[in-house]
């Protein structure tokens, strides 16, 4: 395993730590502020949300790399399956358009995060099929671009309205039936925490289809199942373990914090939450 | 599988369903007067929670069988690990009382929901230690009073702090580790829903130890994790395809409904819910 006691150059951080300056939270930080609050405090990367880019994508992304920082990802595509992706081909522009953004921007991976159960079937069996079949389409598209999609599997919570994908078994297994070298998964902790399985299944997703890996915490009581996330260390999540079987699989790249966290690290000065990643990343990650 | 359509004598109300009748939920029915209603609507058995059943045991136990009703559960041991379970003595004494009311009551099966991380750890693999390290003190007191134990994975959202027991899969190897014919699984619709595993480990517990089938629905947009379980049909769970599981493994036991709803199911008259209960199981369990 790597030591970052010293050296947290792999840290990346999602911007959604900051609390996305929408809806109410955040300080309201443009991505220029909060790119050269990461570069200050050695932050090696640096991972946006379509909704702070907009029409800016090039411009942002090349602001990034010249303050030092590499756009390790974006996030996310428009669901693929579920209650809000009923029209197919709106579902794949929807995910084309994602692509041509994180091309822009010149992210090394888009995430995806699947959607929920089609409104005309029962269990996720369906669902997983109808976005097998959409991605084939997709992800072609994302290699011409130069583009890695990751699948990112959500906790069985979502299950129903935001991910019908939720193991890293099951995500591995689409990866298996395309075969492409620019899908693979993404691994966040907050949503894989409880997996007795995981270790064994990051062994068959192999370092070559391990496209990023989410740091946060899980809160024993956790209040919101969406916006209570946990800082590291805060919470139950095995982090060295999970770390160790991410790493033991092969995999060398980002440590991204994303913590989702309406009522406490949202509220707090940005400089003081990023100050407190570098810090517990250091010591507990 | 069975056929329903014409015969819901394999059907079981787990009194939860009701409202407990407690913290201002439910009608305040009686024990008997609920073992009344489902003897009345063609229940073949009925489940009761501790609360329900103080030191009346023996009492409520032979009503329910005057009544022509099995006693086909009671719910449930005290957390066996996490937080409410720091004292190992304590936890265990909990539970053989729990053992003893289900052998006053005539339960067939007393379930477990085993509790959440303890404290001085991280992840789930030690509390999982812990806990089978307690059930095999328990289990030989449980075997003795002729009660079979259920051990029952909660959906992940619960590992922080209710069951550190998320699937099914887990819940084998921990009776494989045990080895003993009184200790099984309950597989319950709103836990185990989205698990793509699920078929392949039912059969790998066989009909010998699934000793309990609980349902409801999992609502798309579920608003509360604890107390918004949905009525069978209102959700996205495949209930014939789990029931197929289930049953093609070897079970043929009750079908028990077990339905936490604060905002819907429990406001409206027992026997309503009842009803609901009976024609949802008839046309579409």
């Amino acid at each position: 395993m790597r030591d970052f006691t010293n050296d947290h150059s792999a840290l990346a951080l999602n911007t959604a730590s900051l609390g996305h300056n929408l809806d109410g939270h955040g300080a309201g930080w443009s991505p220029e502020r909060v790119i050269d609050a990461c570069a200050e405090r050695g932050f090696g990367s640096i991972v946006f949300w379509r909704r702070e880019i907009g029409s800016r994508a090039v411009a942002i992304g090349e602001r990034a790399r010249a303050a030092g920082l590499s756009v390790a990802g974006l996030c996310r595509t428009p669901f693929l399956t579920g209650a809000e992706a009923m029209d197919r081909q709106a579902a794949i522009d929807g995910a084309k358009s994602a692509i041509d953004m994180a091309a822009g921007l010149g992210a090394a991976v888009l995430t995806i995060v699947v959607g929920g159960v089609h409104p005309d079937t029962k269990g996720t069996e369906e669902s997983l099929k109808i976005l097998t079949e959409r991605l084939g389409e997709i992800v072609p598209y994302a290699a011409e671009r130069g583009v890695k999609l990751a699948l990112e599997p959500l906790n069985p919570f979502y299950a129903g309205n935001r991910s019908c994908l939720t193991t890293v078994r099951d995500a591995v297994d689409i990866c298996d039936a395309l075969g492409a070298p620019n899908l693979g998964i993404a691994v966040d902790v907050y949503h894989v925490w409880w997996d007795s399985d995981l270790d064994a299944q990051l062994q068959r997703a192999g370092a070559g289809r391990i496209f990023g890996y989410h740091l946060c915490d899980w809160l024993a009581e956790t209040r919101d199942v969406l916006l209570d996330r946990g800082m590291m260390g805060d919470g139950v999540a095995d982090l060295r373990a999970i770390r160790g079987s991410v790493e033991g699989a092969g995999y060398a790249g980002p440590c991204e914090v994303e913590i989702f966290s309406a009522q406490n690290w949202w509220k707090r000065d940005p400089g003081e939450v990023l100050d407190v990643i570098v810090e517990r990343f250091r010591a507990l990650c």
